[in-house]
Formats: structure tokens, sequence, C-alpha cells
């Protein structure tokens, strides 16, 4: 099989990540073939109520496409009144992944906002907006070292996330919207630099599978979250100093 | 270790299902330890807008805690106006775990409703609620089929659901609440009757995990899932014939 | 005339009155007929802002049907994002009747929140919310005297509510849904151990009436409410000791 | 005992209403005491969908207070995003109110909406727009009538309502807002001009009330509304001869 | 060209304005010829939380049009869930006009409420409430100042508001509804005693304007707010002596 | 007095503007200083129920800043579940310019929708909103025309806007966040390219100005928007040919 844009199944799609984009304490815009979110990362001096006093921080995120990010366009979930559960289920996912590497205790009583918004979609937002966060939350962690507001690396590792799927039998990285909404099976794997899981969402669309498609999808998955963690790096190090952590 | 109530590691809580509890074409009341769900499943003689004239059923779910079913009570969604991002990720996973086992096309343009109200909660109320779920859809599936209405069966298989975890280093089959809260990974397995994933759901809530970790809590999960249908089983035997399916 | 049920015109349908039904401070699975609500009673221990500092307590109450506890299935209230009319005005009359049997300032500065969800519907659920919970105060109520935080008993005598109806120019006790949607006059009535009235709430839903057909109903509401409170007592008596205000 | 205002206990304030105070079809200013509502009604050439082609017409009633009628203000609900519990109940209360004097098959397919806002309160406010919604209610009808789009009065008597209380362990007719909130007992009635009830309301605020309470608090009540009709005839009786229904 | 109600160019409609029309420490019934708007200035002691601490006050506004002010009527905003873009556009203008004439640090830390509630409605309703609403808010800084809790006079000059439109070619001073609808330009000017503008909001409804029919409609504003200011002065006038600041 | 970025007072931020910044039919990310704002234009082949069968279309428009658009975060209008009174008043404000050089009944029964959403907010994110949206406008519109869904070009012209205000006394052009506010006049003009006034909206924030302070705001404004013009032709000209219209 052929993937629609010539990619070899375990190929990315072209990947860019800007650091720095806007003037928020942490930010990136990530591209992934057509997919692209702008990652934003925010300090908030309080946490929420549930860890009043409990002497350590917070990191959350939230997530929306802009309306025109897909045609036909998608309403606007503000003028709507609420957040769809595809909303809800993303930004829970971006926020426990990144919490998954963040040692509360070390940030003190902040909260760090972490904002994805899609500017275009074209599969792939969730984990391109995780592969993206992570690098604005470091920029922010940074800031915060470097205003010695925080004095010990809060961070325990990095983050990165990819999807993979069983598309016409075949096992295929990094998705785009039309063999997405085409695969029986749709996996989404967050990782850590040390090959460990934070994350793994399989679903079946269509089809159940067994357990050697899923050692198959684990192993793609890993692939590809390694060369984004190299994107990552690199982004990073593009930085003057003070916004490397 | 000893399990807080003396269970072995790959052992389930007391798992009951009684069904036709309610008058819905299909109800089934699920215990699982002190975990308590009543699943429905009505029929409504239309489908959402976006399957208008597909000429094919749909299959969706609802989900909610009573405000008792924990102590302290939590908040009534209805009363504050809005669903929690928890409750729209797990009805999301109740609906797509069953709609991977029906045939829509044979369901005729009908919508089955599954409502999921957690009675009491001791942990694990999403798995329950699939188990339980699956056996009210049934219910209504073979209603259809003995009026008439829906000529062949859709379903296409038998789901079930539990949720295994990495408790103090060990892997653990079915967590009552005070386990999960203290597990280091938690996943939620819904299998087929086949030993097919229809969803692999794994949070790393503490540590991240390596391969061998999920390999040895899908090997549990597998387990308590065949257990778990032969309780469906049962239950849906105990039924007059018409009720069958 | 013979009712659908072939009960006598003051006649209650079965009624049943399961205590601790969920580890809730108090709970009561109230059946009559084929209507069931599980009511329960938490505590929580602050009071609402208008009470802050005035040294008493509150009693209040929520309401909900759950979706498939009428066929068709009714909306879910939490997922539409608004309470209906009518469960408000249920739940304000069950808040109430309740508090008319409360000296608030012997309980101090607590609330005790009341929930009463109909898991199935076949009319009078109001009157059956307000028998069911007040058994469910009364546990909770019950086990605040045994852990003296709570040093006299705050109620001041028992409630229990039934409707009536002038059904084809019959007054009948304890309608159900059938009967009351034929009715001609609706009438729920809430009653203390001492005969008095709480609440007496009449609505002509066809033809207004006059005053000899009040007296009669009101009549017949009163030999309801004094079985109710039979079978409330019966209830309670069943509970170990300190269960029992 | 002396009434606040010097009024014997079976005596109401004093009662203006004004017709035609806004261009809507129907519409009246009552003054009860210091309490002022508007009330209208318009026309809408359409049915709710549950009565979409049963050929019958359907009266509602919405009620507010301005967030200036009370002081200290009220928030108003448009800002807060939903209407209060007490607010539904009174709409509720005011709707069933006029639609038991209509009969609706000979309104034809379409609304008579009623909007009761109260322009400053003092107690009373659902009684007094019961009795001014009716008098708005009536040039409506007229109205349909005159253009002939009605042929046949579809009005079947008049209605209007008054409070009563046990106040001190007196029975008051009409309560003032300082009354009502020292009221043991507190009573709206909805009565027709045949002498019979359409909506008894009785609620024991502090103590229960017994059988001969009730009965001296109809009587009074009876007396007011015989008054309040009085003044709902000669209220329409200046209205030029199109408005008279 | 002559006016539908016979008025020329330059000619407001009739004005009334009515204080101490309810309870509230302010409160102006304007009426400009059909329109009527009920204006009342409520005191609330503290500030949003933006201005905890800082030692001055608040002057804010809300606006609503009661349902039956039109014809056909308009849906309730409390019941709807939420206010219009028109309506929060009315209230924060009517706030910003107001606030443009407080000193307020001379008003403590509290709150000044102004509602604008429209009874009827045929065009002008923001302007005229921005007239009603600054002699709404002149009666309650006057308690203010009587009751001592205000030392010195906070207003800094008086304001009032009316609208000029280009029509059919020619500038209309305070245009009806119907001239309204039908007007190229549309203009809402709000100016102090001063002859200084606080707000100029000019819309091309249909075609875009030159600079000289600008300085046509604000000359023909200017006359309009002079006159309405009389009528303001006069209001006032008649107010017992405590009512005057 | 020299400004904070060393600007004349009648000088312009650096401005750039970006068609094609997404697959959407229009789109144009315009940066003013440091103000970015994405437009978009999606077409929706339907017009609102208002215009249903009326043969023409309809242009709106929805604004909104991303969250991390300013330091300290803005909370996500779509978290909280409404949009602001500002966001509604610009969207509104946004919409009514466009239509202004639309002739609808050229467009068919179709809707542009315009999103304009502020990537980083410095000042002036309404007027380089609608700067932007008009060139997204225009792109959308020479597709239809492009695919001949819309035979003759619908615009009538060209629009800009551009804010100005009084500062320290000075008149100046464009204000960034910081002279915005400080400024005791703030206006915003739109204006189209025959030089007519399409919107003019000024606002005295702290003093009241006078007819010459008028004057010279519109001036300034009118330089400005006669650049801006000349910057939308740029960008619009660098497209490939089927996206100039």
């Amino acid at each position: 099989m052929i993937r629609t844009d010539g990619r070899a199944a375990d190929e990315l799609r072209p990947v860019s990540l800007e650091c720095g984009y806007t003037q928020a304490p942490g930010s990136a815009l990530i591209r992934m073939g057509k997919t692209v979110v702008l990652c934003t990362a925010s300090i908030e001096e309080r946490v929420p109520p549930f860890l009043k006093g409990a002497g350590k921080g917070w990191v959350t995120a939230e997530y929306s496409m802009l309306p025109g990010s897909t045609q036909p366009r998608a309403q606007r979930e503000a003028s709507r009144g609420r957040q769809s559960g595809r909303t809800m289920e993303i930004q829970r996912l971006v926020g426990r992944a990144l919490r998954a590497v963040v040692d509360a205790s070390k940030l003190g009583e902040r909260t760090i906002w972490i904002d994805c918004d899609v500017l275009q979609a074209d599969g792939g937002t969730r984990t391109a907006s995780v592969t993206g966060a992570y690098v604005a939350l470091r920029q922010a962690v940074q800031s915060l070292l470097h205003r010695r507001l925080v004095r010990e690396n809060p961070l325990t590792g990095w983050v990165a996330a990819v999807s993979v799927g069983l598309v016409d039998g075949e096992v295929l990285l990094d998705l785009a919207y039309e063999e997405d909404s085409r695969a029986a099976v749709d996996m989404n794997i967050v990782m850590t630099d040390a090959g460990k899981f934070v994350e793994v969402q399989g679903t079946a669309e269509e089809q159940p599978f067994d357990r050697e498609t899923l050692t198959r999808l684990l192993f793609l998955a890993e692939g590809g979250v390694r060369r984004l963690m190299t994107v990552q790096e690199e982004a990073l190090a593009g930085l003057p100093e003070p916004n490397r952590a």
C-alpha cells in the first residue's frame, strides 16, 4: 500500500516546532503535515482549591480547535456555550501526560496553564498538542528557574506523543485525517525519553484487535516518539540561554 | 501483599448481574463489590441528524453518578448545569465499546440509548458500566428481534470490561477505590468474547510503565473479562425466552 | 369503578421501604407499585452562605428521574444543561416538607442533603420521595446523634406524603400514572404523625373543584399517610440499634 | 392584633388594575399595596412541538422580578444564566391557573404567552400575577374574537388569586412581605367566579396546621377573590368595545 | 419629507420623566414617544473583585427588554439562558456613559447598580436608558449624600443621550422604530451638560457616510441632548429636598 | 511626546498581512506590532433562519482571544460557558463592518463565516480583526466567483479599520495596549476605500471630548486606514490568480 502522501508506513509527516511564537512564558507552534497547533504555557501564582495549602503546584491543559481549522467550519464552543466531550477528553489527556513528568512538589504553589489551540487540523491534533505542549511547558519552567522562583527543576523527563493505527490491514505511523477516518484501529501513545508509556489509548473503531497487532502498533509508536523528541530538543536548543531548562 | 478485602491479585470482587430491574426494554443492575450501577437500554425510533437517511442505526451512552453514591456527596451535574470532563470521557468510552460489537446497518434507523447510573461507587464504575450496559443492550436488541422490528441480530459479539492496575509494584485485577487511588498505573480494558481488544486505556498516574508491565496487565485483564462474560451469560440465561438474543 | 390494578378507592399500592440500600449516612429504597425511588441523606459540615454564622443547620433536597425510568426515555437533565421547572418544583417541595419537622437550631452548622432519584416512574414520585426521604433523613440524624455530633434530636415529628385525585368523578388514593393522567383534580398532601398538614397542593387539571371534594380528598389522604407511617416505622425498626433515632 | 398597615384581618390592600398599559394584545398593570406587576399577553401563531397538529391552542406564562423591584437588589436571572426554582414554580402556577379556564380547542393552533414582570415587590407577587394575567389574557382573547381569528369564546370562566396566612395565630388575608416572612402558614388560592378552586397551595413554613385552620383560610381567601373579581370586571369595563370579551 | 408622526426633523418625541416610580434608592420611568423604560439605581455595599481594596466605587448597568415590550413578543433572555450580544452591547454603553461623569474615588467602596428594563419598545431604547439612568443615579447619589455615607458629590456633570440618523437622505433626530429600520446611518450620542461627547457611535447600516453628514448628525444630537437635560432637571426638581443632589 | 516605541503620532505600527495561512477558503494572518490575529473565512451553503427564502446571503463574524494571547492568561470563554460582553461587542462590529461593503443579494443563499482569533494581543485587536477579515472575505468571495457559484462580485468596496486616541493630550494613531490603557479618549474607525465612514465608535474613557478633538481624531484615522488598504492590496496581489477578486 502507498500512503496518500507517499510516506512509508513508519514515517512521520514533516514536523516543525517553532519556540517563542508568542510572548507567553512558553510557546510553541508545532506543524505535523498540515496539522498546526499553537501551544502556550502561562503561569498563575495560585493553585486550584483542592490543592490549597498542599505546598505543591499544578499543571493543567485546555484544548480547542479554531472554527476555521476544519472545512466545513466547526461551530465555536464558546458561542455554543459548552465544550464538547471530545474537547474535554483531549485536554484531560494532555494535562495527565504533562503531569506524569512533573514533580509538583518542586513547582511551588502555582499553576502552569497549557493552552493548545489548533489553527489547522489534519489528524493527530491531540498527539501534536502533547508534543508541542511539552516544549511550551519546558520554556515556562526554565523561566521560573531563571527568575529563581523555582529552585530545582521539577521536570523528571521528556514526553512526546504520536498516533498509530491499523488502516487497510497495515499498521501505520502518524495518521493524517483521511487515514484516521478509514482506520480500523486508532491508537494514541504518550511516551517518555526513557522509552516508557505514559498513556496508551487504543480504540477499535471498526474491528477488535489482537495482541500481536497491539505489539506492532506500540513498536511503531516508539520509533515515532523517539524522532519527535529529537525535534523537541532541536527546537529548544535554538533558544537563547535563559529559555533552556 | 494482601489486598484490603483479602482477594488474590487476579481475583474479581463478588459480581452479580440482575436483569430486568426496571421496565425499560433492557435493564441490568450490576454489582462489583460495593460498586452498583443501574444500566438501562431505551429505544428511540429515530437517529441523530448526522445519520439521517443513512439507513442505519445508532447506539449511544450516557453516564452519571448519583450524588449520594460517594461520601462525601458529589455535586449533582444537572444542578451544576453541565457534565464534567470525567463523565463525558466515560460515556464516550461506553458508547464506543458497545458500537464495536453492533452492526449498525442491521439495526434500522433507530437509536438505542444506554444509561449507566451509579447508585454506589467504589472504583471501577466505568468498566462495570460497560459490562452491565452490554447486558441491557442485548435485552433491547432481543425485544426488537422478538417484535420483528429488526430481522437479523445486529450484535456481532459480546463485550465486557475490567480495570487492572499496578499498586505497590504488583499488578492487580479489578481495583477497588482505595486501591485505585494508590495505583501507579491504572488501565481499563474492554474485550470481546473472541479475546480481542476493543479499548485499551492505560494511564501512568504516577510512574511511566514499561512494555513488560503492560503485557502482565493485559494478561490479567483477559482473565477477568472472561469470567465477567460467564456472569453476563448466566444473567441473560435466567430471562424468559423472549428476552434472550 | 374498578381501578386498573383492582385496588379499592382508598387503597395504597403495595409499598416497601428498604433502609441502608447504600453506604450514605441515610438511604432508603421506596417502592410504591411500580414507582421506585432511591433516597439518600448525606451530611456536609457547612451551611449555605445565607446561614453562615447563624448557629443552625439546613436540610435541602434534590430530585431527578433517571432517563430510563420512563418509556419513552426522558432526556437527561445534566446533558441538557438545566433542570426542568417540574424538577425544581418537586425538590423544593421535598425540602420544605422535611424542614417542617426539623428544629434547625439543634442540627449544628451543617447541611443534610437529601437526594431522591427515581429509578422507575409510575406516578406519585414526588410523594414517594417525601416518604422515603424522611426515612433517609432519620437515619442520618441518628448517625449524628450516635457520633455525638448532635446532642438533642432535631426531629420534631414524622412526615409522609401521598397523592389523591378525582378520577372519573371518584376520589382515589395514591394515583398510578395512568390514573394521574386522567385525573380532573390532582392533589399532593404532606402530613405529620400528629395528623396535621405540612403541604396541601391541589390542582384542577381539568375542572375546578368545590369545597366538598377538597374535604373528601383530604380525608382519603389522611388515611393513606397514616398507613405509610407504619411502613416507615417498620423499615426503621429493622435497623441495627445505632441507626434508630 | 393590628396589622402593620392598619388593615382588618379580612381586608385586601388597596388594589388597582390598569388595562392597556402597553401595546401588547393584552396588558394590565396590577397594584396591590406596594406590589406592582406588569402583565402582558402576546399571541404567537404556532404551538409548542408537543401540540403540533392537535388542533388546539396553548396558554403559557413566564414570570420575573426586575432586579430593582426588591431592596437589596436581586440578581438578574438573565445575567446569572438561569431561572431560579422559585421563578419556575411561580410561572408554572400562573400558566396552570389560566389554562383551567381556557377551552384550548376553541383557541386554534396558537399560543398565548403571558408575561408577568414584577416592577415592585411587597409580597403576594404570584397571586397578583394570576389576577392581572387573567385580565391581559381576556383582552388578548377579545382581540382574537374581534379579528375573527377565533369564533367562539374559549374562556370558560374567570380566575383570580389571593394569598392568606396564619400570622401570630391569626388568619390574615393578602399578606404583605413583612407579614409573609413571619407567617406560620402561607397559602395561595386560585378560584373561579363560580367559587371553585383551581389551585390550593398551602405550606406550613413553621408549624403544621390542622383542618380547622385550613377551613378558615379557605373562607378568607374566597372573600378576597370575590372582591378581586369586581376589580377585574371594572378594569375591563373601562376598555373601548373591542377590548371586552 | 414628513415624519410618520408629523414631527420636524430636529424635534424630539414627547418626553416625560417620572422620578421615584419604585422604592429603589433611585428610580425613573422615562417615556419617549411610545418607548417606555424603567430605570432603577440600587446600592450594594461592596465592589467587584477587581476593585477590592482600591478605595473607590463602581457604577455598572444592566439592560433588558420585557418580552411583551415588542410585538411579536421577544424571547425572555432568562429562559433562553443567556443575554444576547445586543443586550450586552447596550448595557456596557449605559455603564460607560454614567461612569464618565462619576468620580469613583468619592463614592467609597460600594457599587451602584443601574437597571434599565424596557416596558415598551419603539426605537431609541438605549439612549432613553442612558437619559433615565442618569436621573436614577442622581437620586441614589443624593440619598448617599443625605445619609452622609458619601461626603462629596461624586457626580462631575450630567449626561443624556439621543439617537440621530440619516433616513431617506435627511438627518433626523430621535428615530422611532419604523424610522430606525429604514435608516441608512444610525448614530447614538451621549453628551455632557458642558456640550462634550462621552460616546459617539455611528453605524452605516446601508451606506457609508461622509464627514459632512457626520457633522450634521452631531449638530442635531447636540440640540436634542440639551432639551433632554431640561427634562432631567425638571424631573429632579420635583423631588422633595433629600432627593436632589 | 515620544511614544514608547518611538513612533510618530500619525504612524502605524509595523504591519504585515499574510494570505492563505490556512486551508480555509479565505485566511489572513495580520500583525500590527505585537498584535497578531488569524482571520479565516468559511463558506456555509445556507443562511440563518431569519433569511430563509429571502434569496440573499449573510456575512457574520466571531471573535476570540486565545487564553495565552495576554499575560496574565485570560480565562477561556468555552470553558467558562459563555462569551463576554466585550467579545460580543467586537464580533458584532466586525460583522457590521464587512456587511457594509457586501451586496448580499449577489451572494446567493449562503453564509460567509468570519473567524478572528487573536494569537497575541497588544491593543487594537478589534480594528486589526476588521482589516484582516476583509482580506479573508475577499479570498472567499474570489473562490466563489472562480467556482462560478457566484456570478457578480458582491463586494461593493474595501474596508479597513484603525484605532485612534487622545493620550496625554495628544491625538495618536494605532494605539498599543500601554497607550490604550492611558487614553482619555479611545476611538475605533472603520472606513471604505472611498474615504467614507462605516463605523465611528468613540468613547471618553476618562474625560469627555469636544468637536475639535473629534475632528483631529477622524483626520488621523483616515490617513491610517488609507495606508492599511495599501497593505491589504499588496497581500492580495501576492496571491495566485484564482485567489484575486
